[in-house]
């Protein structure tokens, strides 16, 4: 906390599109937050040029933003320690933190994914690795296309924790006039939405990628919502999480975006790129890939049927041509929308 | 019913996009269906071209499907009535051809509005002028733009009926390869989704209209069903339809189109047009207009808090400015996403 005005001080891990994104938010919230970039020259060029030239290069940073490729550096005296990493490097890096990261710090996760292997959400891996208790664990999830957010278009999103307090205090860290928090103490739905949402935006793009419209695009969405609350009722997540911001609202925002990375992704193997050629080819991680099986290996352990996440893990395996996916999909026996029992 | 085939027979009252699209999907499943225009040279230009040139230009009727502009030639021998008409002429024309709908006929509006004045929805207003029993009562609503059905683009959708063996009936008599329809007993949800999504998508077409893009377009969405959640609630219906085809589905099918009037509406709004002038302009309905004030005066009846539908009905009675629409909307108070109690 910086003793001149109370205010509690943030340092940001991962300086992504969204992780810089989120530095501004916070910034403009009147919350001071340091920046953490993996590469030396990456924070160097961001402090030099005041923007992230390579992953948000419109728009200017506030001046007060200070970037350190120095774990030890961003972390010192952090109040809230929100992370933008991908899922699968989360473990690693905190571990390698973990001395550095103040007592009685709030790990806040900016990540979208499940960890393969062990099939934990961001803030069960958190937990282990640091021993934080509920109260200092929580998650940022909505439809926050990190672009628009940086160009200040007005977003809501949903800012979870299961301590009551706590959600309030992220809440005021990170309220500012374009950002609108709301507060959710449903973590476990919170994480489990924005997870999903990245193997239905890769099944989307498919059928995109295919020609397919607007009907078959809101049915995806719509069906694979209702997979993903089944899966959440099975884990003990409130069912009206998915219905609300990080569920619907992050998933119709992905599938709409070109922006989206995991959508993108189906696009080009709905056009009939071969999915491991294509993954080797990009620079960047879609999440939804190695998530999508993390989520199977939950949805198995659990005995929760999700059609679209076994078809999405078939495609990007290369088991399964687009065409088949759909039909295979579409040809399922008729039936009530929600069956009794 | 046909003596041949024991096939049900059908009549589609009403030759618009989505009347026509329906009578193409009814043929496609096997069952015969005749198509009633209002206006006698519409009808005989479908029958002399073989499309409908009006309102669905692209697309090859098949051979078997006849229009006529005579309600008794239409009616005659009908199973099912499908009706799909602006809302606010339904009452009248229903009155006009309750003599030649055949007794025991099921009466299945394709329509989604609220009668202004009785705030009734379609299907009650079919109730009342016919005396039609709940069992001779269906609606079809779902993710459904009528170009893309019209092409074959596999669409999914909800067949609504209290009894359970009529909605089966409805579900026989409509799937098709490319059409596949979900039944579900809870046509009250099924009307007001369909009812309410047309106030939202003037709101999403405003916001989009001002420059805003994919975050703001899911909150709004997110938020609007919401409050069409919390409608149905107070009015009986299951909250669960709105997770499903004829709440969400249709809702993200209709706000993502350049296809739905009610968005592009909105746009024009959002752009500075004045409403009233834009109105006077127009040669279709836009069904959101009078239904978000029947919509707001069923909300008021119920007690229930529908911020959205109030924000849309003063926007478009050009009481407030699109700017300060979206400004009024975003600065209500922090608060939990779902308020306890």
């Amino acid at each position: 906390m910086t003793a001149e005005t109370g205010r509690l001080r943030a340092a940001v891990m991962g300086a992504g599109s969204w992780g810089t994104a989120f530095a501004k938010v916070l910034i403009d919230a009147g919350t001071p937050a340091t920046l953490w970039a993996r590469r030396e020259e990456h924070a160097a060029a961001i402090n030099r040029a005041g923007c992230n030239a390579t992953y948000l290069s419109e728009v200017k940073l506030p001046p007060e933003l200070h970037a350190t490729a120095d774990p030890a550096e961003a972390l010192a005296g952090a109040d809230l320690v929100f992370i933008a990493l991908p899922s699968q490097m989360l473990r690693t890096h905190l571990q390698r933190w973990i001395d550095d990261v103040p007592s009685g710090a709030m790990l806040v996760s900016l990540m979208k994914g499940i960890e393969t292997g062990t099939a934990m959400r961001m803030s069960e891996v958190m937990a282990e690795v640091t021993g934080a208790g509920a109260e200092r664990l929580g998650a940022v999830s909505g439809p926050n296309l990190a672009h628009e957010i940086a160009a200040e278009q007005p977003a809501a999103t949903v800012v979870a924790c299961t301590d009551e307090a706590a959600g309030l205090r992220l809440q005021a860290a990170s309220a500012n006039p374009y950002f609108r928090p709301y507060t959710n103490q449903d973590i476990v739905g919170c994480e489990l939405g924005g997870a999903v949402k990245n193997i239905i935006a890769i099944l989307v793009g498919i059928a995109e990628g295919m020609g397919f419209g607007d009907n078959t695009r809101a049915s995806i969405i719509t069906r694979g919502l209702a997979e993903t609350t089944r899966l959440g009722l099975a884990l003990g997540a409130d069912p009206a999480t998915f219905a609300g911001l990080a569920g619907l609202g992050d998933l119709i925002a992905t599938c709409a975006s070109p922006q989206s990375r995991n959508r993108t992704f189906g696009e080009q193997l709905g056009r009939g790129r071969n999915p491991h050629e294509l993954l080797a080819s990009l620079d960047q991680v879609v999440e939804g890939v190695a998530t999508s099986r993390a989520v199977l290996d939950l949805a198995r352990r659990t005995g929760v049927d999700m059609p679209i996440a076994e078809h999405v893990v078939r495609a990007v395996s290369g088991e399964l041509e687009p065409a088949e996916v759909l039909r295979s999909l579409m040809s399922r026996s008729r039936k009530p929308e929600r069956p009794a029992g």
